[in-house]
């Protein structure tokens, strides 16, 4: 399946009432640090504090009549399954998420909260996999991937849409990237809507499989992550790399320290609340700022969702 | 001096090229946990993080041509110290700060960012009073106070009625009070251009000489404060406390548990950080929550200079 310029313009269409249209912000003295002129899209202001709300918005809305009936199931323990549980509840149908049952507390409290049903599951990839098939098999409720799906791609690719809207003339646009599904998105809203603005990813570099699949051309997968960005652990998936494969400009690892620097300047000096996942764009940005001088650069803050006595500082 | 409707629309014509715009938010959530509908007047998105610069800049604006060559001077450890600095870097003009030398680094850092002079004293009121003097003999430079002059007041009045100007139908506003020149201006904005919107104030418990000045109806000192809120612990002024005495509705103690909870709120669900002195206005909304069922509420978020390693959870 290739995703049109109609494919994205449609999902927007789509899902456009039931989001928020998030603002892009920005801050001089960022600007002063960077070199470049920074546009930060806030999806940190999204519903339930994450982009995720859009893709998981438009592949419950494209689910057919008889499909929505028997509700939605996937697997997550992040903000995926909250997204879903949400976009779920705003059209009245049942969302069931597998969830390993070391996941904290919070993420689950958060996923009742919006009215989902939590599986749990022995906190492996087997049981993962197990236990969602038995789920599917008993309800009748559609997999949704939390990235490796179309309808997610089109909907995270939203975001970028609309950045590209307010800001026509970015020369770059910094995503981080886990699976792929924001960075596929971004990567083909700006393939489809701009003259050439460039599509960067930044990564950590204990989660670095996006960057070692980049260079190798084939998907390599996630091994023992260890990264603070918790949002960024998963691998890319056979519908996501092809994407980033031909449309990403490059990919930009980033040590611990620099996701750590780069959130506290967003909250000191921007004072919103950004997840450590979602800083690892600005720390990408920040590395390499000398190559991305005077450029006008778009950053997407990917969500909020952070456990406030957990700070790193 | 009659502060008048006139002066506050000049005021707000003058420092408006100088200062943001701040957003007003809203939360679904907070909404629903509070029974009323609340709209957040962002100050900490203002210049240097907080409405001070509203005051600040309206003040030294007003200052002749001799006297602006003499620079300003003030003695604050607060937010008050950093506007100053930063409105007169912005109008090139000289700024002096007496602040106690056991102020903390981070925030004698931020005053130097801002390229003010910091002169430093002994942490009690005496050696500020004279250090003060001798500075203002010495240099010439005219005194602005934090918050006991008219026209710092009359610049604080500018957020609520950017407020009042987006939301026209409020039935009350909350602002924090401290030394009272937020709490002033709200009130003269609401008295001058609303048809009764109420105006109520938020104070800590540990700190509440402004609740006891309003019930006595004469100015009791504040001793030996104590609370998170560190931006709340000045006295009321003879020239904010007649305004607030005539056009406040009323102020309501909280304690210090329901301003960390009303700033875990604020952060977690609203995703911006805001500093603990401005909190305490949701706080007391929450508090008395009953009293302002179904009304239109706003919010003044006054600022958001927090230390991140410090945080009360």
């Amino acid at each position: 399946m290739i995703i049109t310029k109609q494919n994205l313009l449609e999902t927007h269409q789509r899902i456009k009432n039931y989001i928020h249209r998030t603002p892009v912000l920005t801050s001089h003295l960022i600007n002063e640090m960077a070199g470049s002129e920074l546009f930060f899209k806030c999806e940190n202001f999204q519903k339930m504090g994450a982009f995720k709300m859009r893709g998981a918005t438009n592949a419950i809305l494209q689910l057919s009549k008889t499909e929505k009936e028997f509700g939605v199931a996937t697997h997550s323990s992040g903000n995926f399954a909250q997204a879903l549980a949400l976009a779920a509840k705003l059209q009245n149908i049942k969302a069931y998420v597998v969830m390993p049952s070391n996941a904290p507390e919070i993420k689950k409290a958060a996923v009742c909260g919006y009215g989902g049903e939590i599986i749990e599951c022995e906190p492996n990839l087997q049981a993962r996999e197990s236990t969602l098939n038995d789920l599917v098999n008993k309800t009748g409720a559609v997999f949704l991937h939390p990235y490796n799906h179309y309808h997610v791609i089109q909907g995270q690719g939203t975001a970028a849409m609309e950045l590209i809207e307010d800001h026509s003339d970015l020369d770059g646009i910094f995503t981080p990237v886990g699976g792929g599904g924001l960075l596929a998105g971004t990567a083909l809203a700006a393939h489809h809507f701009t003259k050439g603005t460039k599509v960067f990813a930044g990564e950590p570099i204990g989660a670095d499989d996006a960057w070692q699949s980049f260079q190798k051309g084939e998907i390599i997968p996630q091994t023992n992550p260890n990264t603070i960005a918790d949002g960024l652990l998963t691998s890319l998936g056979d519908k996501t790399f092809p994407i980033i494969k031909e449309h990403v400009q490059d990919i930009l690892r980033v040590e611990e320290e620099e996701i750590i620097a780069a959130m506290r300047l967003i909250w000191e000096r921007m004072k919103i609340v950004a997840e450590p996942s979602s800083t690892v764009a600005l720390a990408a940005l920040l590395k390499e700022k000398e190559k991305f001088k005077n450029q006008k650069i778009g950053i997407i803050i990917s969500g909020g969702n952070v456990q406030l006595d957990k700070l790193p500082f």
